[in-house]
């Protein structure tokens, strides 16, 4: 049941009241990131959240509002006491760049392995999570991530009980397997309950509207996205500067089946979010208007 | 008769309510900023400072906490408007540094010049400002700066008048130069008053103390110094990582007969240096804790 808090709301530039966009996720006691603009350090210290936790980065693209925090986030994070490794999946050129980058921070008390993406897109395991990176299109290649939790069936120690299965073999049952017990084969629909659907977070920024975005988002149970404006009267600009406003981020939430959005990535000229809070929610009613440190357990 | 904002008090990381150290000074119409560490942007910002009046920024050396801001400024000082040239003056390895953490920049609409400067030190004009730049004592090639203002005498109307002194020739006397007025040789003595001392501003750190400081920082009106701890107790942990304690900021501010003193880059361990104010005001009256978005004219 991961936790998730939205690190930040803006796009462009941090405001004194308004961070960077980014995504922190915490999933039995490690924790995952997406994006590191400038004063990602400052938003993690206002949560509350710990940088040793921190064991996967993933970036969606090197504009400097979604990276520019990296050498201090990295340094902070020693000095919190991280040693384990720390994994960054980027798209193509990211050694380069993050080494450039990086050039300012001296020695860093921990190994960083980067995974440059298959401009396709790819899935991989963290943990018990997978993690899906998908193609958007922005100025520079881009990727939208998911994270699904692929949960186990409910376990019924009753039924296990009634079949007389010894609590050594519980835990085989539960992850799917079968054991016989005095010549009986247990299966593991006999001691579990109804399936749990996977939870899945999709996260999408920067892109312009493409018909292909719900597919990514299929199904998410939190789909936080971009929109940079509130009002349609922006969809030429954005379109041109690969962004979407908050009608086409809903129309991704709707087509996708998400259960809830997250609207986030807002342009500094964006005073009021607000403003348009009633308007995305007669197109989603389960859309949210975004605030810097929000947080929601996510089951 | 410049402005002078303390843009942020802390060292090695930015906290949710201490902005990173560094000084924006405003004269006559254009502005200069000493270092850039992440979030300088929103430090700015907050102090409602124009970017697009930044005409030199200087960088006193290339820890991150000093300068992971600039891709940030520089971006949004395009957005902003500006677009006549940058002078940045760095330590050597300047050019390449800046090149490398600017790389996710994309382009820049002004050109940026980098000065590399000479590790014994520099002096060089910028407008009617004279900026000295000398070596401090820290892990890597650190600068301290001094900006001095040489101000013009007072001109006296009433003595121009008695003499015949037409308009147009009054601007001459007043920069210095003589002129003849029916025969008659008149110099500037003839049409001012006192000499008006010059003003000063000098800003230090990182650095060990030692003892040429208070020579580089002499009759500073405004001296902006380092102090990452209050207590004595750290001098030697200090010593060892190239910084100060209040006490030894509170000796350069005395022996270099500087006017007043502004302690700033406070650990973020020290989590309130007003506990060492009485203590500090012992050693030197006229120190202030410095506090984010402190300003003051200096004359």
């Amino acid at each position: 049941m991961p936790d998730v808090y939205l690190c930040g709301t803006g796009g462009m530039k941090p405001l004194p009241d308004r961070a960077l966009t980014g995504l922190w996720t915490e999933h039995k006691g490690t924790a995952l990131l997406i994006d590191c603009g400038e004063g990602m350090q400052i938003s993690l210290a206002r949560m509350g959240r710990s940088l040793a936790k921190l064991e996967l980065l993933l970036i969606t693209h090197f504009h400097a509002d979604h990276v520019a925090g990296l050498p201090g986030l990295l340094l902070s994070a020693g000095n919190y006491g991280k040693t384990s490794p720390l994994t960054i999946c980027a798209p193509r050129g990211g050694k380069r760049i993050i080494e450039n980058i990086c050039c300012i921070c001296g020695a860093i008390p921990f190994d960083i392995n980067i995974h440059e993406l298959d401009p396709e897109g790819e899935r991989f395991s963290f943990d018990d999570l997978e993690i899906a990176a998908f193609p958007l299109r922005h100025r520079i290649e881009c990727f939208g991530y998911s994270i699904t939790e692929h949960r186990l069936p409910v376990f019924v120690p009753e039924k296990a009980d009634a079949l007389g299965v010894p609590l050594n073999m519980r835990g085989i049952l539960h992850h799917g397997g079968s054991v016989e017990i005095n010549g009986r084969k247990i299966t593991p629909d006999m001691v579990t309950a109804q399936k749990r659907p996977p939870l899945k977070i999709t996260y999408i920024t920067d892109t312009v509207y493409f018909e292909k975005l719900a597919y990514h988002a299929a199904d998410s149970d939190l789909l936080v996205c971009e929109g940079m404006y509130g009002s349609d009267e922006f969809i030429p600009q954005m379109r041109e500067k690969g962004h979407m406003v908050f009608s086409q981020s809903a129309r991704v939430a709707r087509d996708s089946h998400s259960k809830e959005l997250w609207l986030t990535h807002y342009s500094p000229a964006l005073r009021d979010p607000f403003e348009y809070e009633s308007q995305v929610k007669s197109l989603f009613p389960a859309a949210v208007i975004g605030r810097d440190g929000m947080y929601k357990n996510i089951k």
